[in-house]
């Protein structure tokens, strides 16, 4: 007797599901050396020995009851400080402890973040191709997913289109850069102009129109690239950060939501955040987790590994001839589908032991996801499958 | 900006938080020796040392991103089967890993179950006094809650008031033993009973009323006392269980939802578990915990610590004049009030620098409850201020 609405969430997460199922049936029947799923955003770059080196540290040198015991539902204050400081530092904020909520990952951010903000049936606008939990999220608390699809030469935000999406339902926007599935960052103009559009709406309407910045892959930007930071350009910003990847340790569940001071309403906002985290039934952020943080905050994965990743894989996409665009960041490609319906071709993808995940998947068919979060080997080794995969189409 | 929801949710949270942060003051004005806060359920045992050895085992002995890495949203498979075998031993079940998806605390495992099972406007049974978390889990689905006062003599749930209470909305009932605010461990004849009532009802109305046993406490019972294993009474039922207080681990939110094989839609309810889990935003309880359970999962804190500090606040009331059942398990007491209005007797209690939470705080008005996860000395010290309160309220 499962409810209605539950029903609804299951029947969108057979798809994904699906996949990961035939992904261990196929390593079982050919090897797991001849099956190259691309299909997970599963980190697989090491943690950082800091990492280690931390955890060991505060089990040895925090009393245990005050180790493992209940903080604040936002957080230990210190360590809530500490993350105020280094955005002080870094990004030349005015923040304290007051701005963070320390969470179960970027997913509880994201969650007690909608739950603190919506009504039934507001709007939230996201830009596809999107991260399809947030459509879960935004569920969630009764609200209404508006996908705005970017346009599809750059993934930018089509900025027309997202104007043209904002109604006085509109509480707010998700944005997630470097960007799941495309790796696209977007750039301080796109800021620029979406902050001009909001704060224009929010007059109009009379009320606030939240960005929530979802940041989960901040560290990994490659090269000369430079990820904007999102409170430089508009007041009413929520960031939901993860470790996740930053540190390679995703099953860990430890991040959090930082509200910018210039908000809207601000201290009840972050009340609020703090009473939603409890009642949530998320109660607090692992507290071991939390005490490592300060200690690691300044550390990231060898993002080198990733970038080798990146280029070859799409050096071999272009020189095979699909069409892709050469993004900064995040651990993914988002090439064109060689034919239009993109869950047949990655249905024929399967032929060839390729797993990649069809656009349609993040909202925006005609695409495929390739999680580049793999081994330097399963690249190399799939160059044919991928060739295999091109002639089939190429006929 | 806050939602509407929100804020009926934040109203409900000023109380606790205001005898928080009174609480504070007073140890800043008085001395901390000085100020008996009574108030949290905050367990004052250290953790057993399996615990400190067991992470620094998993720490030492797992590869990093298998640590740290992506579990099934349920848990570790070898994880879950280690509970299954546990409980099998134990109680004789035939529970595999299925039965189980492990959460980040029993809070995590009730809101995930009460996701899965109601509809809007269904109605969930609680037993008053009842923790008041569960008015705002029930309430996150937009459920409707319940309360049934128990017998105030015995504190075990009144069976004619309950059954009057079920209705063709009821879909659960939350019990909650060994019991917060009480201690007191429901019996084998209340459940028999209770049983015997919910079989009826499911006939009568045609669908599942599942029991959510919440059992946060269940390693803390004294003495003789038995807990009875709700499966053996009943089939639709999830036990909702944490570490928190059987390792004083509760700032590390790691437990689970066991789900009886028997019940109605079994794999179906299991499977939307697994989902809920993951879309609610909790994703996976924290991997490191997770490894740290099969070695840790026989161990217990020492519970003849709490053992003495009930036996002797309880021998303290009585002597004082307090009227009070002795119960046998929790680290709670939960006397009578000398006055009717327990608000009014509870903010007395603090001319005294006695922090003790109204009954009312547990829809049962007239009581009080004593956390007694505090210091030997603190209660001896308390004594004083406990016999003061009784003078004041016996002139």
């Amino acid at each position: 007797m499962v409810s209605e609405k539950m029903k609804t969430f299951m029947v969108g997460s057979s798809v994904i599901r699906a996949m990961f199922e035939e992904g261990k049936k196929m390593a079982k029947k050919y090897g797991k050396e001849n099956v190259f799923d691309y299909s997970l955003g599963n980190p697989s770059v090491e943690p950082p020995k800091e990492v280690k080196e931390a955890l060991i540290k505060v089990i040895n040198e925090t009393a245990p009851n005050e180790l493992h015991g209940y903080p604040n539902n936002s957080g230990f204050e210190d360590v809530r400080l500490h993350l105020a400081e280094k955005s002080n530092r870094v990004h030349g904020t005015h923040y304290n402890e007051n701005n963070y909520v320390i969470t179960t990952g970027a997913a509880a951010a994201l969650n007690i973040t909608l739950k603190v903000i919506l009504e039934p049936q507001d709007e939230v606008i996201v830009f596809a191709p999107f991260f399809g939990e947030y459509r879960n999220y935004i569920c969630n608390y009764d609200g209404v997913i508006v996908p705005v699809l970017s346009d599809t030469k750059t993934f930018q935000p089509d900025m027309k289109k997202f104007e043209d999406a904002i109604n006085k339902k509109t509480k707010g926007v998700i944005i997630n850069t470097p960007n799941n599935p495309t790796g696209v960052i977007y750039s301080a103009d796109t800021l620029t102009q979406m902050s001009e559009i909001l704060v224009r709406k929010e007059k109009e309407f009379g009320h606030a129109i939240y960005i929530i910045s979802d940041e989960p892959y901040r560290e990994l930007v490659y090269g000369d690239a430079v990820l904007p930071f999102v409170p430089d350009f508009y007041d009413d910003t929520f960031i939901a950060y993860s470790y996740s990847k930053s540190l390679s340790i995703p099953g860990e569940r430890i991040g959090y939501v930082c509200a910018n001071t210039k908000m809207e309403d601000f201290e009840t906002v972050t009340e609020a955040l703090n009473i939603a985290n409890r009642i949530g039934g998320f109660v607090n952020a692992p507290t071991i987790w939390q005490r490592v943080i300060p200690y690691v905050s300044e550390c990231s994965v060898d993002i080198n590994i990733y970038k080798k990743n990146r280029d070859t894989l799409y050096n071999m996409l272009i020189e095979l001839g699909y069409e892709c665009i050469k993004p900064d960041g995040a651990f993914y490609l988002f090439p064109k589908t060689l034919i239009e319906d993109d869950v047949a071709f990655c249905q024929a993808a399967k032929e060839f032991n390729l797993l990649i995940v069809p656009g349609s998947s993040f909202g925006c068919p005609g695409f495929c996801r390739i999680a580049y979060c793999v081994s330097y080997e399963t690249i190399i080794n799939s160059k044919e499958s991928f060739k295999k995969l091109k002639d089939k189409f190429s006929k």
